[in-house]
């Protein structure tokens, strides 16, 4: 399919999550950044006069955009955002309201009754309250968002196996200090240490699976009724959450049963191919000390999340440890897909702002 | 209560656990070491010119005591062994059967059905094996058992909670480096990482707390009927497993009431108190962000489990988080605690090696 | 030598270094800290229950205490600064014209002409500037101060030696996380990675160095003409500052000569005992590996400079490893010793607030 | 030019080393790995089923390899080893004497006079020594060597300014944990902490240096006269020797000469492009913060040593910081680079095994 490139901007694009967009988006066949947003203090600067916390420097192409404060009509109709909640609150609204598509990574509008929380791989279908979100909130825009960087792997292994039916759900994480952004976690508090709370992401985990796995019901999705219970603790890793999963099901399948389930999931068949998603959104690692974050995280290029220990639980049926790159798969890269899914379905261009008409 | 000072000896004395059994018993009341073992490699050579893997320097008192190759006879009465599971098979049988009491930290006998595994504030009743053992093995001393580091911590909370009849239980571990020992975890394999494995530990865990937990009946044990399931994993910590717990009851008791029993957990009330018995072996700390290996773990000299975040689970029936010193309260300090039960209670001294009749 | 224990409060009590004091004047035999001051968002609060940042928990003695907003005339006499440098050049001025003695760890005065940069074992003699600033500046208080943290553990390496007039020296350093406070460094910054650049720190210690060593004339320091070139890196440690030194002298001493005066490096001899006066302010050690942070920095209580590794030097004349406590000896621990000095010295109670009168 | 595909083997193939060996030579233009040799412990075992230390998966390629221990005639005749120093010396010397062309990154053979030590931009002449080699030894192979990873760096930066006649060197090292290979160094030994000892790694950069920088005089090498004083250290870094430098040179040149001799550094010109040297062997990064091993030890796919913080140096003439990636541009790729420079220059092919005739 040959296809127009399409001008973007990134929102909060100076913190870590928003590099990786910048990142991932440097090299994308469909999208071109032209347009960089962030807070008073970074505005008027070069972008590649900030500072950069990813390895090596800033990709060529943008390092000499200048960065704006955001402001509707400012940006290109497509736009990422890397926000802080509070900072996303209104601006994203703005945003929408004047005709942006809004792909968020920010947790503030994911619950909304009429907001997608999408992962392309599980409910492609929620994109459909776009439509209900413009004609309940009169937005020619939209917003449309990505889950909390450690709910998409579980829900990314619960979908995976949701015809067996997950009832119930124990998970313990181990999250790494990306996880916090920059400057996040002091290395005083860090280094050689676990933290064993992260203030509101156990609530995050709880909630936004359900309204993944749930199913599009007209207007508005019902939530799926499995029961997570979540503890999350902070590690001295650099990138990569990992997760220790036990779950039950309504009827126990066989650990073989899953493995494959979990092996074979992907795409629904017959959407057409999204540039950013991996071949095996689920890898299943035969090792008996695998998934490492060190080891593991960027494989997929980062998309994938890694499988490993799955076996019986005398307690509930399963137990299995995950990982996945939480400002990959758990933040830019979702963002990107979920992007690329707007695309692929034809909601862009359905605004004033044009078909992609580069505003820049 | 007047005491005379009993000389023991220290099996694997050059070890991290080894050292730690040395620096706690260099100020010990009740104990003087005046004999290490270690294997062949170290045998003969002084012990303040072999590694010290512990913060500043050896002890002074043992400085110039010449490690031994172990054998029957050679140590005092009373021996701790922080051998490791092959090594402990043949030597501690040996020394047992010759009338040395080997108070042991080593898996091999734990779940040998006429052999102690104590933890005193759980089941100190649980020492009457040791009647059985002679008996049954013909031996004049015996073998007492510690638990496993990571089920120590567990062993103790379930403990406490006892009597709301714990039914099941899932725990993920983080564990530190030093619970691997010296050489232990390469630096490459854990420097910014996450292991999610580590060989044995979750079938010990899962199978020795039944036993602690179990009911004394004549002469053996009956297991608890606590259903427990692990998953095990190393982190880039030094000292101090944490543990994620939630547990299932007969009847629900509210967090209120596990929050009080936790509390006043102590050493059955009528016993003498032992001096490496801490005030509170169980700390209930009100942060939200507690415990913390590096912040928590040197609590009551490392006897201390410290537990926080003690809450309501939304599929079992209380979660909290625990965290205990895996090489004091978890080995060497619960070994010195065994030897110091075994004394109060009159086991030591009535064989031919003689009521602490010093060997060296 | 029977004295009364005398109040002092804490500027700053809320870093680490104001933890640091607080943790070391709570049983100190001299002092009674009955005052805790911090900025605005502190003041009020009841100490124990601000964010404490030490292992354990705050002091139980201090724990009650109101933190307070600082101003002339509320803290006793007596006030240890940990103030970072900005906040400290109005403040402790206006302490010290009203007659405060201000004991600061700040690096806002401590070149000033005169301003006492004193480390007891050094240049006791300096303190004398106190007559001087009193003078000059009308003062009836004081303000006297101890040298950056990577600069006293060089000049106590060159102090020790210096009857061999050491000339050139190189230095670099490997600095702990401590050092920047806290927050500090983000993890994401440190972790697995060395920062090659603290800003200011080589020029502190190029410039100190040579105050400390400095002869006191009349009214005034004359310089030491030792040159220093310094490389300053940070890694990631929790506590302790390694340095790399090479060092070039007028004469050139054997490894012997200078070993021997390193190990008997004290405090001038005919000098009162000072309580935080460490036994060996420079221990030597044998070992080819040491000092390491981990587990040397905790030697004489913090207080002691470990020195390893010492030896020939090629290009200079000799090199060693040294090793010191940052936020001990060298900042709360150094402060404390020269409160100490001071005490002992006769310089407190000479003016309108009394010889130690407690104002609280 | 057109070039066949050149069959190579790896000796050591299962050590960190040796697995970058592996990594790097499974996309090269002109080599192809048909052998891999280890030691008996591994030999006989698929490639694939052997641990693998790298983050992902060995490369497809041989994963199917049978590894086996090495004996002459059963590699092809262009062999690199990565073995440790007491393995290399009977075999690398067999393997030569039988036609082999040994690359070799272990130390044993490195300050052999007849014994090339090559870095391709500094010495490419020294291969000259193969034929003195040949002759002496009687020899039909070769060995060529690449020196220790802390040195190849230094080596670098006073190759690159050679002209101002570098006359005295100080150099601190902060090596990472991969520089001892696996298992290498134990993370209880390493977690927040600082070695300040490597064994031989000193005597290594002092003496290595001067034989590179030296000329080729017929049939030996003449030392080059710089002095240098080298003090290592190893910190929790994964990756990536850092080096505080300072040269004091024969006449002092500005920081701006040097800068400019270290950015314009590159492979000797006429020569042909070699596949593995990198556009810029230096780079000089202008942040006042950098080179940082965790953001820049990758750049120039790992081959490129970054330089920053030049300035002047009070006591000798300039200092800088100098940054590598020890397993790639300091072993691995230091190797390959060689043997690229062999294949250039027409040493291969000469003798009995055949010009490339792939033997397996």
């Amino acid at each position: 399919m040959s296809r127009r490139v399409r001008d973007v901007g990134i929102l909060g694009a100076t913190g870590i999550v928003g590099q990786q967009l910048v990142r991932r988006l440097s090299a994308h066949p469909w999208f071109r950044t032209c347009w960089l947003g962030a807070s008073e203090r970074s505005a008027g600067r070069r972008y590649g006069d900030l500072p950069w916390w990813l390895p090596g420097a800033p990709p060529e192409a943008v390092r000499d955009l200048v960065v704006e404060s955001p402001a509707p009509g400012r940006p290109p109709e497509l736009v990422f955002s890397a926000l802080d909640a509070p900072a996303a609150e209104q601006l994203e609204a703005a945003l929408a309201s004047f005709g942006h598509v809004v792909v968020s990574n920010a947790s503030r509008y994911r619950l909304d009754a009429d907001v997608p929380l999408v992962v392309p791989e599980i409910n492609p279908d929620h994109l459909a309250l776009v439509a209900v979100q413009r004609q309940q909130r009169n937005w020619r825009g939209a917003i449309v968002t990505n889950p909390n960087c450690s709910t998409i792997f579980l829900a990314l292994v619960l979908g995976a196996v949701r015809r067996f039916q997950p009832r119930r759900v124990l998970i313990t994480t181990l999250q790494a200090a990306s996880g916090a952004g920059h400057p996040g976690v002091p290395s005083w508090d860090l280094l050689g240490n676990v933290i064993p709370f992260i203030d509101g992401e156990e609530a995050k985990i709880e909630r936004e699976t359900t309204k993944i796995l749930g199913a599009l019901d007209g207007d508005h999705v019902v939530d799926h009724g499995v029961v997570i219970s979540a503890q999350c603790t902070r590690v001295p890793v650099l990138d990569g959450h990992t997760e220790s999963v036990s779950i039950e099901f309504s009827e126990r399948p066989s650990c073989d049963q899953l493995r494959e389930a979990l092996h074979r999931f992907a795409l629904p068949p017959g959407r057409p191919r999204l540039p950013s998603a991996p071949t095996s959104p689920i890898l299943v690692l035969p090792e008996r000390d695998r998934p490492q974050p060190r080891l593991d995280v960027e494989r997929g290029d980062g998309m994938s999340v890694s499988i490993g220990r799955l076996r019986d639980c005398p307690v509930l049926h399963c137990k299995l440890v995950a990982l996945g790159h939480n400002t990959i798969r758990g933040a830019a890269g979702a963002a990107v897909l979920n992007a690329e899914l707007l695309v692929a379905d034809g909601w862009l261009g359905g605004n004033p702002l044009g078909d992609g008409v580069p505003l820049c």
